[in-house]
């Protein structure tokens, strides 16, 4: 059994780097803050006896070899960037229970077969950079190095530069390494383990998602001697588009969400009708059929309301991807886990993305859940019991020996 | 008559300063660039033979005196801010067009019988510090001083540190002055006079307007993983005011004016649901009653979204001024200047506030308005064709001159 007390305290150290006063950290991907707790996991890793090598999108992988290094490795991990109110668990749980993983094998004396690998992916939050989980999907092959170094921030700074500037550009290969498996152990981010008082989730799918990038361009005018009638008024089209968005979600209910997460108001002036309106769409849902409708939907609201006030429109979809089904031999290492440690447990369909989603592409791959309270995350209050990150924990260590000794 | 081409050239230079890729100017108030035009303002009028004193708001008076200088200076002025996406003539024309007044005079060799007065407001746009017109708004004894003084930005800083900052923090007195009168010269910023070919306006009232702050605060969850009927959306809520605020400006049209100018929304990213949004409503309506029945409907939206949704709210009106009456004695000077130069005019309601409206309560004061181009204001594109500007600067020169040989 691991050590929980130790996951926790480790836990507790990384969530003093960038943490906010409401008790949750802000540590924006490839920030100094992201780069101090890439060399506090780097140093842990290294005193854990592992090697550590860095690919060109900055993922890190700690390695502790196996009897038979020509085996490919057994890979475990999760990310250790954050929202900007983000929670002390989210990601950076993945990443140390997998650290916890590699110091209970050390404490046993325990060689597995094949070698396993903690990594810990670059910007899966996609709140600083998007999309979400670039870097895994680099990984896998599903973005393009160019794809993944050129994205922007909202000041223009790409990660491309970010990376080199927090010497985080590595050479390790990016490509076409032979796996064995990869297992992501995750709070759940929602609400259901801790409404059914279930200790795990085992994770045999995850929601499909699409997100949108749209500006309306309005003009400018003034607030006060520029007639009703006279508007093109771009926040006027924002708003309407944010409760479509929400009624699209609705419609789709209980299974759909639909969120506007993020708007940028042009000049953002009291007294100025807003001339351009910069804002976002997130929509998910596990059936790849009604996302495609929620889809239709979003693009005959937009085209409405832009008609309705007379705005241009620039509209792209920016990602998607469509539900995942994980591996069932993993699935199953999952479930027999958590069968012999006789954990309460549920099935369970991922509501958030994961780096899991695009490792799913190259490798046998499946999630742990474990409940996070009252299912708050992206939030300063996310919160998680020791006990739950113990026991997920303790999942996670069976499954990946399992794997690592087939 | 005045130097058209002379003004014109001084409101050009001045337009230098802050000068956007799109032909406007964005000069904030306060900051360094408002520095620059409050400069170059001084030397112009000591050059133009006026002495300079500058009140503890940042007001700065030149004054050319006249016979007889125990008589109330005669003022005319305006602002040198600007909108961060602002034109070259809004307060700046009215500025420039005092100075022409005085540099004409000086080539007369004319001397008027009271003295008179080049004035530029501090602030007048609102737009860095709120409310608008804050700086003759303490001239005129409306607010405190030390209001003023505190007013905030959106970084936290205030009226008083930035004057001291910039080194426009003077010692002239504030309040008591004896006046005169206040003519204030400025663009209509609306459709009216360019759709009726008219080239002046001779401004009776100012529209009362109500300014508010409102705050939502719902919570913030992930966008993944938190089901539609677990959420408490504070951009949702905002959206639904948006268009509230869009409705009661429709239901009062064609005379009322409604806007949301500004918004902020946190923790603002792409998958986080909003937690908390600020932001603003800008009422406006030349009838007092009915601009009461307006505020009453926006408690009433703000109260039900907040209900719909489950959202805390904060709801402040932060500025509130009842429409203006113009005094008849200066209207009819405006008048009379206008029938001796026999330019096409109309008597107009002004659309925007100005530093008159506060004016208005401690001396005789009314408004000469000139057309812009499309009614475009509040807009880098705002233009208003020298022959306007030179027709406008006319008007002034012959009420200033008859106010102050009266
Ligand atoms: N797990 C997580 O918060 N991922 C961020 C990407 C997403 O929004 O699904
Ligand atoms: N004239 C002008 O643009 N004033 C700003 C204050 C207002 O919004 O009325």
């Amino acid at each position: 059994a691991i050590n929980g007390s130790r996951l926790w305290d480790s836990l507790m150290e990384m969530a003093k780097i960038g943490a906010t006063p409401k008790g949750g950290v802000c540590r924006l991907a490839l920030t100094d803050l992201d780069k101090q707790s890439r060399d506090l996991f780097v140093t842990w890793c290294r005193d854990a006896g592992c090697t550590i090598t860095v690919d060109a999108i900055g993922n890190i992988f700690a390695r502790r070899p196996g009897r038979n290094n020509a085996l490919p490795p057994i890979l475990m991990g999760s990310h250790l960037d954050s929202q900007p109110t983000g929670g002390k668990f989210d990601g950076v749980y993945g990443v140390l229970a997998g650290l916890e993983v590699v110091r209970t094998l050390n404490d046993l004396n325990y060689q597995t077969e094949a070698p396993i690998e903690v990594v810990a992916w670059t910007n899966e939050e996609g709140s600083r950079f998007a999309p979400a989980m670039v870097a895994s999907g680099v990984f896998a092959g599903t973005f393009d190095l160019e794809y993944g170094l050129s994205r922007k921030d909202l000041d223009g700074k790409t990660m491309g530069e970010e990376l080199a500037r927090i010497g985080y550009a590595g050479d390790a290969p990016i490509r076409g390494r032979d796996l064995g498996a990869y297992f992501e152990a995750h709070i759940e981010q929602g609400p259901i383990l801790e409404a059914e008082d279930k200790i795990i989730g085992v994770v045999t799918d995850c929601q499909g998602q699409r997100w949108y990038e749209v500006t309306f361009t309005g003009q400018e005018a003034h607030a006060g001697p520029t007639p009703m009638s006279r508007r093109r008024d771009a926040l006027l089209g924002a708003a309407r588009v944010v409760d479509a968005v929400n009624r699209i979600g609705l419609e789709h209910a209980p299974l759909a969400c639909a969120t506007v997460g993020l708007m940028q108001i042009h000049p953002n002036s009291r007294n100025v009708i807003p001339g351009r309106v910069f804002f976002t769409v997130d929509f998910r849902h596990p059936d790849d059929a009604v996302l495609a409708e929620m889809d239709a939907k979003l693009r005959n609201a937009v085209t409405r309301v832009a008609q309705e006030i007379g705005l241009e429109t620039e509209f792209e979809q920016i990602w998607y991807y469509a539900p995942v089904k994980f591996d069932a031999g993993c699935v199953d290492a999952v479930r027999g886990a958590v069968a012999e440690l006789g954990y309460s447990n549920r099935d369970m369909v991922s509501g958030a993305g994961h780096d899991a989603c695009y490792l799913a592409r190259v490798t046998p791959t499946s999630m742990i859940f474990i409940p996070c309270v009252d299912g708050i995350s992206h939030n300063e209050i996310e919160h998680a019991h020791p006990e739950w990150c113990e026991a997920g924990c303790n999942v996670l260590l069976r499954a990946v020996v399992a794997k690592a000794d087939a």
